[in-house]
């Protein structure tokens, strides 16, 4: 299906500083073949393609124009950047993307010194490019500092942040706002409106001759070169106060696909800024690729597909993705109960609620990239008797964890946690990862913690959530399609602080928090062959723990087993603590707790990850077996 | 030395609606009555003065125009809520102020129905009006939402999100921005400059005029009353067009001390206001106090004082403070150190960099209230080849969690987190304990995390940090005073994730991480008298844990306990998963793990804190003794 288009110009580039021998009208060429390329590319791979697709000029012009890696061109969130990754000397492992032992599908500094800085979540870039360049005025071996970050990702607190402290520095550093009308989901918020005033309120402006006189002017003594320079870009910018107020010079707006008016425009300012500018760039996710640019979300991530006709390839599922079935559990809900609104930050199609935003449209929050305001808006809610549903990932809950401890746990306010994508997830790789939310969500007084073994029992603990109005509760669950299991009519509230036996066994117990139970529930089956079939237990709840449950297990068994899907200091933490409080150890007591390793684990298909993480069938068995003194032949 | 004011007006009004009685006139003189009781009492209890005194003119009109609680006002960061408590019927209890059992030194919903949301941190207030206030439009029973958040507080990424989500929604909420030109220190940022600017450039408006005409105006029809006032509101504007391109209605710069210009806009706001409107008052931190005025920090907390005078009375010390331990000792590094920087969140006076800045004024930097750009910014930082020390509270830097994960561990750059206030805080209560750190942290692959059990162990630590270019290192210490031992001459680093024997003894080893070694230590003494002393050794690392150490310990003794400051799922629970891996436990071995109880600590002396946690010596020799079998009676 992916043929691999003919790249003559691209043929002749293996490092950015290759590009200093093109001419602007190769530059034009090489454009085109780059994006060529990356549609072949993911074609094979998958991955996000719309984003890299919106940035092919401003990659080559980035590169013709700036010297990295001495120069740091940092990719906010980094989705964005396979052309930049064909650029710079990884061309021939493009099509690894997201693969085991191949490419990142976002930038990585272990990968290539021109990934200064790597990302994942988004609005970080102009934090790390004022470091960078803070480290430069104190003599440090770099040289300029350029962050690309997304009308989106600009709407994130912390890009707010850095905006603030760099104006208020006044150094030189660039902001390239690639404003794309499109991050994942249309852009929500003020600032979105606001930008879209300055480009529709104003012509385009042709910044060609201007940046192209400007670039002529011969050397002249700094001082008063910088004042001409502030002066000609001050020309060349139409609005864009807000930035100005926060000290940064704007230029723009400026067609970002058009590389005869970026490329002067990058060396005028290369030649002349003295302080932060800010670049407003107007680009098109999935520019020059007609399927791409047709579809609602601009071919923000896709899968494999055929390059002609755009078709994706994707295999058939047996089951509902657990987003789904967390959707329709609480639209269900909501029906009954109007007082259930959901919140989302700028991922209602990641987290399912745009089925919640299809029905209940007045009580569904998107509030942007801003994870911070979406806990503690959530807690407004709740104060004011609402029964909100904070969606977030647990990669990005991390980011409301302060407002989770301060505003939600400390004030006992019942807003839910609806925590998708905890645990591995597959291609996105260690930044994505929810490793966390458990330790981090448990240790907190009061907060009610669960983890849905299957999507029977997601459909479960939406509605104990809803029905929980005491305080805090979350309920995790993974990326990916459920089990299969049969569905219940109606979620039914369960007991809070109440697991379940899943399969009465003998001398081991197996106590899984989470869909780690599928794998446990294998392992019995193989461990049943030998006649050693230990019993099966599902926590349901890390906080509060179901402490008969556990001591009947101890009372009962040689040893217990716990498993989760997090790093040390969650579910298993919390049962070894309450074992050791109880004086179980101190009599004797085979207790171990599997949980995911201390490293961070790259990207991979989710079966290596697991393998890795050692946490599939086959190592719990082992670890019965290990308990049981059961000699077996060690595993590689 | 504390005179109780004779306060005639304020002696009538014991909740708000009382104010409604009141003429303007009555208004102004209650305003003065309120001003010298808020000083009495702050006289006795010691804490923040500054702020309650620059906004006793805005809370008198609040509470004058609306109609708490059923409207909700929301005070950020809540150290400014004093004079709003004493007219929210807690006068009587004003002089008991941050002391166990009494006022709480912030907003708190559970003290008050008049504190619809509480606070301790920043930035948060805007987020919760918006919640209340779509509440409001989803049917809640609730009334007007009206964020009061400082200059400083409204640099922090989440009031922005806020703002822009807000602007968004286009509901009406009224923020305050209380433009008091000094939060806790000088404020920092772009957005700063912005604000002077706004009101040294153009004049300070005379609203009452325009207000009171505004106010006179006839009811008529919704349409087009909220289009009339909307005009009327643009005229009362000078500039501030950063926020109305935020899409707030601007209204300002107006005088916070002058209740005849507060009240009739207010009274106009409250009749007219269709959506987002931020008032931009200007006030004065300890306003009307001349003590507090001439001081630097303008009074922003203080201990017990002499009302006259305005002399502190504060209990002598023998020991350094660690704050100013670390302090010197990161300038004693940064002197043979050129590579060494250091970054503060808008506290250079609470985590000691200020004596950094005044040595090393151009390595310093102080980012505002900003902890996710101070976290990512000191890993540009990192990246380009400088040695940050990003100085942050424990309690603060839960705010930065996800920049810590993913931009500093997931790419291992050596970033040094210096946690100030770690453990329990005492007065400020549960929103400033620092709990979570050790399990947030130590959860990390790569992360090395330190906690030093005395000051001289403080020095070390930082030398060990400044020279630990292989990873992110994280050392904590807590609030408050050393322990007066000998202090070293230089800093020198320690072997990377070993620990040290203090003191040998038999049957029981205790392993502390962090300061509580002293208790351990007096515990240790007082089971030495009944010839049991324990073994005592520091831990100084949580992760990598001392492996060989601990083994040993549990080779050489019955029991081993281990005691930190901060909640399960850290240095305990990571010793517990190790000696359960090891199998310690299948051959039935003593192990507790004390820490912080599974509750939020209300406000109180830092011992009564501890005996509430049950971490004194105390409840360490208590726990040695149960550990050994020996019966004692039993403690209440």
């Amino acid at each position: 299906m992916s043929q691999t288009p003919p790249t003559p110009i691209l043929d002749r580039v293996r490092l950015p500083s290759d590009l200093k021998a093109l001419t602007d009208r190769e530059l034009h060429r090489l454009s085109d073949e780059l994006r060529a390329e990356t549609i072949s590319a993911v074609s094979v791979t998958g991955g996000h393609l719309g984003a890299g697709l919106g940035v092919i000029e401003l990659t080559v012009a980035l590169h013709a124009v700036f010297d990295a890696p001495r120069d740091k061109i940092i990719w906010d969130v980094g989705h964005q950047c396979y052309p930049h990754k064909i650029l710079t000397g990884r061309r021939d492992r493009i099509r690894t993307l997201r693969t085991k032992d191949g490419l990142s599908g976002f930038t990585k500094r272990s990968e290539s010194p021109y990934d200064p800085f790597g990302a994942g979540h988004s609005s970080t870039s102009i934090s790390a490019a004022v470091g960078f360049a803070m480290a430069r005025e104190l003599g440090a071996e770099t040289g300029d500092a350029i962050a690309v970050i997304g009308d989106g990702a600009m709407s994130g607190g912390m890009a707010f942040e850095a905006m603030n402290h760099a104006g208020h520095l006044g150094k030189r550093v660039f902001v390239v706002l690639n404003d794309n009308e499109m991050s994942i989901a249309p852009p929500v918020g003020a600032l979105s409106s606001y930008l879209t005033r300055l480009y529709s309120e104003g012509p385009m402006q042709d910044l060609k001759s201007v940046a192209k006189g400007a670039v002529s002017l011969l050397p002249e003594p700094f001082q008063e070169g910088a004042r001409r320079a502030k002066e000609m870009l001050k020309g060349m910018a139409v609005g864009g106060t807000l930035f100005e107020e926060l000290g940064f010079t704007y230029v723009g707006p400026v067609d970002g696909h058009d590389l005869d008016a970026l490329l002067p425009l990058l060396r005028t300012l290369k030649a002349r800024a003295t302080g932060p500018v800010l670049i407003h760039a107007l680009t098109k996710k999935g520019k020059g690729y007609a399927p791409a640019e047709s579809r609602a979300d601009r071919g923000h991530a896709t899968a494999k597909f055929d390059v002609i006709t755009g078709a994706q390839v994707k295999a058939p599922s047996n089951a509902p993705s657990y987003t789904k079935v967390f959707a329709e559990s609480l639209v269900r809900e909501a029906e009954s109960d109007e007082k259930i609104v959901a919140i989302t930050a700028a991922m209602p199609d990641g987290t399912g609620l745009n089925l919640f935003a299809d029905r209940f449209p007045r009580r569904t929050f998107d509030v942007g990239i801003a994870e911070q305001h979406a806990v503690t808006f959530s807690a407004g809610l709740a104060a004011a008797g609402m029964r909100p549903f904070c969606a977030i990932y647990s990669t990005f809950l991390q980011r409301g964890y302060d407002q989770i401890v301060h505003d939600v746990a400390i004030q006992r306010l019942p807003v839910r946690f609806a925590i998708d994508r905890a645990g591995l997830v597959g291609a996105d790789g260690a930044t994505h990862a929810g490793s966390y939310d458990i330790g981090f969500m448990a240790n907190l007084p009061g907060m009610v913690v669960m983890a849905a073994a299957d999507e029977a029992e997601l459909v479960h603990m939406v509605a104990t959530a809803a029905a929980h109005d005491e305080g805090p509760i979350a309920f995790r669950y993974p990326r990916g399609e459920g089990m299969g299991v049969e569905m219940p009519e109606r979620g039914q509230p369960l007991e809070i602080g109440k697991g379940r036996i899943v399969a009465e066994g003998a001398r081991v117990a197996i106590l899984s928090f989470g869909t780690r139970l599928a794998e446990v529930l294998k392992a019995r089956e193989a461990l049943a062959a030998r006649g050693l079939a230990p019993t099966v237990a599902d926590a349901r709840f890390a906080k509060p723990l179901d402490t008969d449950l556990i001591l009947r297990l101890v009372a009962e068994h040689e040893a217990l087993i716990c498993i989760e899907e997090g790093a040390v200091g969650g579910f298993g933490s919390h049962v070894a603590q309450f074992l050791s409080d109880q004086g179980v150890f101190d009599r004797g007591y085979k207790f171990r707790s599997m949980v995911l390793p201390d490293t961070f684990i790259d990207h991979a298909s989710p079966e290596d990850m697991y393998a890795s993480a050692r946490m599939n069938a086959s190592d719990i068995e082992a670890k019965v077996l290990e308990l049981l003194g059961v000699a077996v032949a060690k595993r590689a």
